[in-house]
Protein backbone atom coordinates (compact mmCIF):
# COMPACT_ATOMS: atom_id res chain seq x y z
CA UNK A 1 0.00 0.00 0.00
CA UNK A 2 0.77 3.56 -0.63
CA UNK A 3 -0.73 6.74 0.07
CA UNK A 4 0.17 10.39 1.08
CA UNK A 5 -0.32 12.55 3.48
CA UNK A 6 -0.94 16.32 3.36
CA UNK A 7 -0.36 18.94 5.76
CA UNK A 8 -0.11 22.68 6.05
CA UNK A 9 2.37 24.40 8.33
CA UNK A 10 1.50 27.83 9.43
CA UNK A 11 4.94 28.45 11.27
CA UNK A 12 8.60 29.05 8.99
CA UNK A 13 10.39 26.65 11.15
CA UNK A 14 8.13 23.84 13.18
CA UNK A 15 7.84 20.36 13.70
CA UNK A 16 4.48 18.79 13.01
CA UNK A 17 3.23 15.01 14.41
CA UNK A 18 1.94 12.78 11.50
CA UNK A 19 2.25 9.49 13.87
CA UNK A 20 -1.41 8.88 13.83
CA UNK A 21 -2.09 9.83 9.96
CA UNK A 22 0.98 7.17 9.21
CA UNK A 23 -0.39 4.54 11.78
CA UNK A 24 -3.91 4.94 9.70
CA UNK A 25 -2.22 3.59 6.97
CA UNK A 26 -0.60 1.18 8.23
CA UNK A 27 -3.46 -0.42 9.76
CA UNK A 28 -5.34 -0.11 6.64
CA UNK A 29 -3.02 -2.00 4.58
CA UNK A 30 -3.28 -5.31 6.94
CA UNK A 31 0.22 -6.00 6.78
CA UNK A 32 1.58 -7.48 9.97
CA UNK A 33 5.39 -7.45 9.61
CA UNK A 34 7.44 -5.12 7.27
CA UNK A 35 8.47 -1.65 6.67
CA UNK A 36 6.98 1.58 6.33
CA UNK A 37 8.83 4.37 4.79
CA UNK A 38 8.03 8.12 5.37
CA UNK A 39 9.07 10.59 2.65
CA UNK A 40 8.64 14.00 2.78
CA UNK A 41 9.05 15.65 -1.06
CA UNK A 42 10.26 19.49 -1.19
CA UNK A 43 13.89 19.87 -0.61
CA UNK A 44 13.42 22.19 2.26
CA UNK A 45 11.76 19.83 4.87
CA UNK A 46 12.67 16.81 6.57
CA UNK A 47 11.43 13.87 8.91
CA UNK A 48 12.63 13.33 12.43
CA UNK A 49 11.62 11.04 15.23
CA UNK A 50 11.23 12.36 18.56
CA UNK A 51 9.76 12.89 21.74
CA UNK A 52 6.53 14.52 21.89
CA UNK A 53 5.25 14.54 25.69
CA UNK A 54 5.71 17.92 25.59
CA UNK A 55 6.44 20.63 23.30
CA UNK A 56 9.89 21.97 24.84
CA UNK A 57 11.56 18.93 22.36
CA UNK A 58 9.96 20.36 19.58
CA UNK A 59 11.18 24.10 20.18
CA UNK A 60 14.87 22.55 20.95
CA UNK A 61 15.39 21.02 17.77
CA UNK A 62 14.56 24.33 16.09
CA UNK A 63 16.67 26.12 18.72
CA UNK A 64 19.27 23.59 17.79
CA UNK A 65 19.52 23.84 14.35
CA UNK A 66 19.18 28.08 14.48
CA UNK A 67 22.09 27.78 16.11
CA UNK A 68 24.19 25.53 13.96
CA UNK A 69 23.10 26.67 10.46
CA UNK A 70 22.08 30.47 11.16
CA UNK A 71 20.22 32.15 7.97
CA UNK A 72 21.42 34.83 6.01
CA UNK A 73 24.99 33.70 5.55
CA UNK A 74 25.08 31.16 2.42
CA UNK A 75 25.97 31.37 -1.22
CA UNK A 76 22.23 29.56 -2.17
CA UNK A 77 20.63 33.09 -0.18
CA UNK A 78 21.46 34.84 -3.18
CA UNK A 79 18.91 32.49 -5.13
CA UNK A 80 16.33 32.60 -2.50
CA UNK A 81 17.38 33.34 0.23
CA UNK A 82 16.54 29.90 2.27
CA UNK A 83 19.97 28.59 1.78
CA UNK A 84 19.22 27.60 5.94
CA UNK A 85 15.94 25.49 4.95
CA UNK A 86 17.87 23.96 2.29
CA UNK A 87 20.82 23.13 4.63
CA UNK A 88 18.80 21.66 7.53
CA UNK A 89 16.77 19.50 5.48
CA UNK A 90 19.99 18.00 3.81
CA UNK A 91 21.22 16.86 7.76
CA UNK A 92 17.90 15.87 8.90
CA UNK A 93 17.27 13.94 6.01
CA UNK A 94 13.58 13.73 3.91
CA UNK A 95 12.99 10.11 5.52
CA UNK A 96 12.61 7.31 8.36
CA UNK A 97 12.14 3.49 7.31
CA UNK A 98 10.07 1.91 10.41
CA UNK A 99 9.37 -1.76 11.38
CA UNK A 100 6.23 -3.07 11.45
CA UNK A 101 5.74 -5.18 14.24
CA UNK A 102 2.66 -7.22 15.19
CA UNK A 103 0.51 -4.68 12.30
CA UNK A 104 1.39 -1.68 13.94
CA UNK A 105 4.84 0.34 14.04
CA UNK A 106 7.68 -1.04 16.25
CA UNK A 107 7.86 2.84 18.05
CA UNK A 108 8.16 2.93 21.78
CA UNK A 109 6.56 4.93 23.98
CA UNK A 110 8.14 8.43 23.38
CA UNK A 111 9.01 7.93 19.83
CA UNK A 112 7.00 10.26 17.55
CA UNK A 113 7.31 11.26 13.67
CA UNK A 114 7.47 14.58 12.91
CA UNK A 115 7.10 16.50 9.19
CA UNK A 116 10.26 19.34 10.34
CA UNK A 117 9.35 21.83 8.53
CA UNK A 118 12.28 24.70 7.78
CA UNK A 119 10.98 27.39 4.84
CA UNK A 120 6.75 27.80 5.57
CA UNK A 121 4.30 28.37 5.86
CA UNK A 122 3.19 26.07 2.64
CA UNK A 123 -0.42 25.11 1.96
CA UNK A 124 0.38 21.73 1.53
CA UNK A 125 3.31 19.34 2.52
CA UNK A 126 3.26 15.97 0.93
CA UNK A 127 4.00 13.27 2.57
CA UNK A 128 4.54 9.70 0.72
CA UNK A 129 3.26 6.76 2.56
CA UNK A 130 4.90 3.17 1.67
CA UNK A 131 4.06 -0.28 3.44
CA UNK A 132 6.19 -3.50 2.24
CA UNK A 133 5.48 -6.64 4.04
CA UNK A 134 8.37 -9.03 4.62
CA UNK B 1 12.35 -12.55 9.41
CA UNK B 2 12.12 -9.85 12.06
CA UNK B 3 14.05 -10.37 15.86
CA UNK B 4 15.23 -8.11 18.29
CA UNK B 5 18.08 -7.19 19.82
CA UNK B 6 18.63 -6.45 23.14
CA UNK B 7 21.61 -4.65 24.74
CA UNK B 8 23.22 -2.86 27.99
CA UNK B 9 24.84 0.12 27.72
CA UNK B 10 27.01 1.35 30.82
CA UNK B 11 27.91 4.52 29.33
CA UNK B 12 26.23 7.67 29.86
CA UNK B 13 27.64 8.28 25.93
CA UNK B 14 28.60 5.49 24.26
CA UNK B 15 29.02 3.70 20.91
CA UNK B 16 28.26 -0.03 20.45
CA UNK B 17 29.24 -2.42 17.87
CA UNK B 18 26.01 -4.49 16.86
CA UNK B 19 27.10 -5.71 13.28
CA UNK B 20 27.93 -9.10 14.43
CA UNK B 21 24.32 -9.61 15.99
CA UNK B 22 22.61 -8.03 12.87
CA UNK B 23 24.60 -10.14 10.22
CA UNK B 24 23.37 -13.49 11.84
CA UNK B 25 20.19 -12.14 11.52
CA UNK B 26 20.46 -11.93 8.01
CA UNK B 27 22.34 -14.85 7.74
CA UNK B 28 19.37 -16.94 10.08
CA UNK B 29 16.96 -15.03 7.23
CA UNK B 30 18.32 -16.91 4.35
CA UNK B 31 17.46 -14.02 2.35
CA UNK B 32 20.49 -13.85 -0.47
CA UNK B 33 19.44 -9.78 -2.24
CA UNK B 34 17.08 -7.66 -0.03
CA UNK B 35 17.40 -4.82 2.59
CA UNK B 36 17.65 -5.26 6.29
CA UNK B 37 16.17 -2.16 8.65
CA UNK B 38 18.02 -2.08 11.91
CA UNK B 39 15.86 -0.04 14.16
CA UNK B 40 16.37 1.27 17.54
CA UNK B 41 13.68 1.99 20.22
CA UNK B 42 13.30 4.87 22.69
CA UNK B 43 14.51 8.70 21.95
CA UNK B 44 17.80 9.07 23.28
CA UNK B 45 19.64 6.84 21.12
CA UNK B 46 20.55 6.40 17.39
CA UNK B 47 21.99 3.91 15.24
CA UNK B 48 25.19 5.03 13.01
CA UNK B 49 27.31 3.40 10.49
CA UNK B 50 31.05 4.19 11.08
CA UNK B 51 34.75 2.68 11.08
CA UNK B 52 35.41 0.06 14.34
CA UNK B 53 39.55 -0.20 13.40
CA UNK B 54 40.10 1.11 16.92
CA UNK B 55 38.02 3.06 19.20
CA UNK B 56 38.98 6.70 18.05
CA UNK B 57 36.42 7.63 15.60
CA UNK B 58 33.56 6.14 18.46
CA UNK B 59 35.48 8.51 20.83
CA UNK B 60 34.98 11.66 18.16
CA UNK B 61 31.85 11.06 17.73
CA UNK B 62 31.11 11.75 21.40
CA UNK B 63 33.09 14.13 21.57
CA UNK B 64 31.73 15.93 18.15
CA UNK B 65 28.01 15.50 19.55
CA UNK B 66 28.74 17.34 23.21
CA UNK B 67 30.49 20.22 21.40
CA UNK B 68 27.73 20.83 18.80
CA UNK B 69 24.51 19.86 21.61
CA UNK B 70 25.85 21.02 24.73
CA UNK B 71 24.18 19.42 28.05
CA UNK B 72 22.22 21.54 30.22
CA UNK B 73 20.84 24.74 27.92
CA UNK B 74 18.02 23.15 26.34
CA UNK B 75 13.69 23.73 26.96
CA UNK B 76 13.31 20.10 28.14
CA UNK B 77 16.19 19.87 30.69
CA UNK B 78 13.90 21.00 32.99
CA UNK B 79 11.46 18.03 32.55
CA UNK B 80 14.21 15.15 32.29
CA UNK B 81 17.30 16.95 32.64
CA UNK B 82 18.09 14.63 29.08
CA UNK B 83 17.66 17.22 26.40
CA UNK B 84 21.03 17.04 24.50
CA UNK B 85 20.31 13.23 24.22
CA UNK B 86 16.74 13.59 22.38
CA UNK B 87 18.71 16.48 20.23
CA UNK B 88 21.60 13.86 19.43
CA UNK B 89 19.17 10.68 18.97
CA UNK B 90 16.88 13.36 16.69
CA UNK B 91 20.35 14.51 14.45
CA UNK B 92 21.94 10.78 14.39
CA UNK B 93 18.41 8.94 13.65
CA UNK B 94 16.91 5.74 15.27
CA UNK B 95 17.40 3.75 12.03
CA UNK B 96 19.09 2.61 8.86
CA UNK B 97 18.79 0.25 5.93
CA UNK B 98 21.25 -1.58 4.75
CA UNK B 99 21.31 -3.55 1.38
CA UNK B 100 21.82 -7.51 1.47
CA UNK B 101 23.86 -8.65 -1.25
CA UNK B 102 24.90 -12.31 -1.95
CA UNK B 103 23.41 -13.76 1.56
CA UNK B 104 25.21 -10.86 3.30
CA UNK B 105 24.88 -7.24 4.40
CA UNK B 106 26.92 -5.09 2.12
CA UNK B 107 28.75 -3.33 3.99
CA UNK B 108 32.43 -2.23 3.33
CA UNK B 109 35.43 -3.06 5.34
CA UNK B 110 34.97 -0.33 7.26
CA UNK B 111 31.29 0.07 8.02
CA UNK B 112 29.92 -1.36 10.98
CA UNK B 113 27.06 -0.46 12.61
CA UNK B 114 26.75 0.86 16.24
CA UNK B 115 24.10 1.54 19.14
CA UNK B 116 24.54 5.38 20.00
CA UNK B 117 23.28 5.78 23.58
CA UNK B 118 23.03 9.30 24.42
CA UNK B 119 21.12 8.26 27.58
CA UNK B 120 23.17 5.76 29.78
CA UNK B 121 23.54 3.94 31.49
CA UNK B 122 20.84 1.97 30.60
CA UNK B 123 19.92 -2.18 31.45
CA UNK B 124 17.91 -3.24 28.11
CA UNK B 125 18.20 -1.62 24.51
CA UNK B 126 15.85 -2.91 22.25
CA UNK B 127 16.61 -3.11 18.39
CA UNK B 128 14.55 -4.22 15.68
CA UNK B 129 16.09 -5.93 13.15
CA UNK B 130 13.71 -6.62 9.63
CA UNK B 131 14.98 -8.49 7.08
CA UNK B 132 12.94 -8.12 3.55
CA UNK B 133 13.58 -10.07 0.08
CA UNK B 134 13.57 -8.12 -3.20
CA UNK C 1 16.75 -5.89 -9.05
CA UNK C 2 19.93 -4.62 -7.69
CA UNK C 3 22.60 -3.20 -9.16
CA UNK C 4 26.07 -0.95 -8.07
CA UNK C 5 26.89 2.41 -9.68
CA UNK C 6 30.58 3.18 -9.51
CA UNK C 7 31.72 7.04 -9.81
CA UNK C 8 35.08 9.18 -9.53
CA UNK C 9 34.95 11.59 -7.13
CA UNK C 10 38.17 14.50 -7.85
CA UNK C 11 37.27 16.37 -4.94
CA UNK C 12 38.52 16.11 -1.66
CA UNK C 13 34.92 17.29 -0.50
CA UNK C 14 32.09 17.29 -3.19
CA UNK C 15 28.62 16.65 -3.97
CA UNK C 16 28.00 14.39 -6.85
CA UNK C 17 24.58 13.72 -8.45
CA UNK C 18 23.25 10.02 -9.20
CA UNK C 19 19.59 11.22 -9.60
CA UNK C 20 20.04 10.05 -13.60
CA UNK C 21 21.89 6.92 -12.79
CA UNK C 22 19.29 5.56 -9.74
CA UNK C 23 16.60 6.04 -11.56
CA UNK C 24 17.69 4.08 -14.84
CA UNK C 25 17.99 1.22 -12.42
CA UNK C 26 14.60 1.66 -11.08
CA UNK C 27 13.10 2.12 -14.83
CA UNK C 28 15.16 -1.34 -15.90
CA UNK C 29 13.46 -2.95 -12.75
CA UNK C 30 10.21 -2.65 -14.54
CA UNK C 31 8.73 -2.11 -10.00
CA UNK C 32 5.56 0.66 -10.43
CA UNK C 33 4.84 1.05 -6.84
CA UNK C 34 7.76 0.04 -3.63
CA UNK C 35 10.90 1.64 -2.48
CA UNK C 36 14.81 1.89 -3.60
CA UNK C 37 17.55 1.81 -1.05
CA UNK C 38 20.72 3.57 -2.35
CA UNK C 39 23.84 3.06 -0.24
CA UNK C 40 27.32 4.24 0.00
CA UNK C 41 30.09 2.26 1.04
CA UNK C 42 33.33 3.17 2.67
CA UNK C 43 33.14 4.80 5.79
CA UNK C 44 34.40 8.72 4.63
CA UNK C 45 31.57 9.53 2.29
CA UNK C 46 27.33 9.92 2.68
CA UNK C 47 24.04 10.13 0.31
CA UNK C 48 22.06 13.37 1.02
CA UNK C 49 19.11 14.66 -1.07
CA UNK C 50 19.32 17.90 -2.02
CA UNK C 51 18.31 20.58 -4.62
CA UNK C 52 20.43 21.06 -7.80
CA UNK C 53 19.17 23.95 -9.47
CA UNK C 54 22.58 24.93 -9.33
CA UNK C 55 25.94 24.76 -7.33
CA UNK C 56 24.89 26.72 -5.04
CA UNK C 57 23.10 24.30 -2.02
CA UNK C 58 26.63 22.10 -2.96
CA UNK C 59 28.79 24.70 -2.25
CA UNK C 60 26.86 25.60 1.11
CA UNK C 61 26.51 21.67 2.42
CA UNK C 62 30.80 21.37 1.97
CA UNK C 63 31.25 25.13 3.56
CA UNK C 64 28.56 24.03 6.90
CA UNK C 65 30.19 20.85 7.27
CA UNK C 66 33.82 21.88 7.70
CA UNK C 67 32.70 24.88 10.02
CA UNK C 68 30.88 22.50 12.56
CA UNK C 69 33.41 19.52 11.98
CA UNK C 70 36.65 20.80 11.24
CA UNK C 71 39.54 18.98 10.25
CA UNK C 72 43.18 18.33 12.19
CA UNK C 73 41.55 18.17 15.79
CA UNK C 74 39.82 14.53 16.42
CA UNK C 75 41.59 11.66 17.86
CA UNK C 76 40.91 9.39 14.98
CA UNK C 77 44.11 11.75 12.76
CA UNK C 78 46.58 9.64 14.50
CA UNK C 79 45.90 6.99 12.66
CA UNK C 80 44.31 8.38 8.82
CA UNK C 81 44.45 12.26 9.08
CA UNK C 82 40.91 12.09 8.40
CA UNK C 83 38.73 12.14 11.32
CA UNK C 84 36.35 14.85 10.24
CA UNK C 85 35.87 12.39 6.71
CA UNK C 86 34.54 10.12 9.22
CA UNK C 87 32.42 12.54 11.62
CA UNK C 88 31.51 14.19 8.73
CA UNK C 89 30.20 10.74 6.65
CA UNK C 90 28.37 9.07 10.00
CA UNK C 91 25.86 12.76 10.28
CA UNK C 92 25.36 12.36 6.97
CA UNK C 93 24.54 8.43 6.75
CA UNK C 94 25.07 6.56 3.97
CA UNK C 95 22.04 5.79 1.95
CA UNK C 96 18.47 7.28 1.26
CA UNK C 97 15.71 5.05 0.81
CA UNK C 98 13.30 6.43 -1.38
CA UNK C 99 9.47 5.70 -2.60
CA UNK C 100 8.60 4.40 -5.81
CA UNK C 101 5.29 6.02 -7.74
CA UNK C 102 3.97 4.90 -10.84
CA UNK C 103 6.99 3.54 -12.02
CA UNK C 104 9.80 6.65 -11.14
CA UNK C 105 11.27 7.88 -7.69
CA UNK C 106 8.98 9.71 -5.92
CA UNK C 107 11.62 12.71 -5.41
CA UNK C 108 9.50 16.33 -6.14
CA UNK C 109 11.12 18.80 -8.88
CA UNK C 110 13.88 19.60 -6.83
CA UNK C 111 14.87 16.78 -4.95
CA UNK C 112 18.25 15.17 -6.22
CA UNK C 113 20.33 12.39 -4.97
CA UNK C 114 23.91 12.97 -4.18
CA UNK C 115 27.24 11.02 -2.95
CA UNK C 116 29.04 13.56 -0.73
CA UNK C 117 32.56 12.30 -0.96
CA UNK C 118 34.58 13.95 2.24
CA UNK C 119 37.98 12.21 1.86
CA UNK C 120 38.39 11.77 -1.87
CA UNK C 121 39.75 12.35 -4.70
CA UNK C 122 39.02 8.29 -4.92
CA UNK C 123 38.78 6.96 -7.99
CA UNK C 124 36.11 4.11 -7.62
CA UNK C 125 33.06 5.11 -5.02
CA UNK C 126 30.33 1.71 -4.95
CA UNK C 127 27.07 2.79 -4.64
CA UNK C 128 24.61 -0.03 -3.69
CA UNK C 129 20.78 0.21 -5.72
CA UNK C 130 18.49 -2.36 -4.44
CA UNK C 131 14.65 -2.08 -5.59
CA UNK C 132 11.95 -3.54 -3.37
CA UNK C 133 8.23 -3.95 -5.15
CA UNK C 134 5.46 -3.93 -2.57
Amino acid sequence: MQKSIHISTPAHNGLYDITRQVEAIVSESGVKTGMVNVYVQGATAGIMIQENWDESVQTDVITLLRKIIPPGVWEHDAQDNNGDAHLKAGIVGPQETIPIVNGKMGLSTWQNIFLCEFDGPRSNRKIMVTVIAN
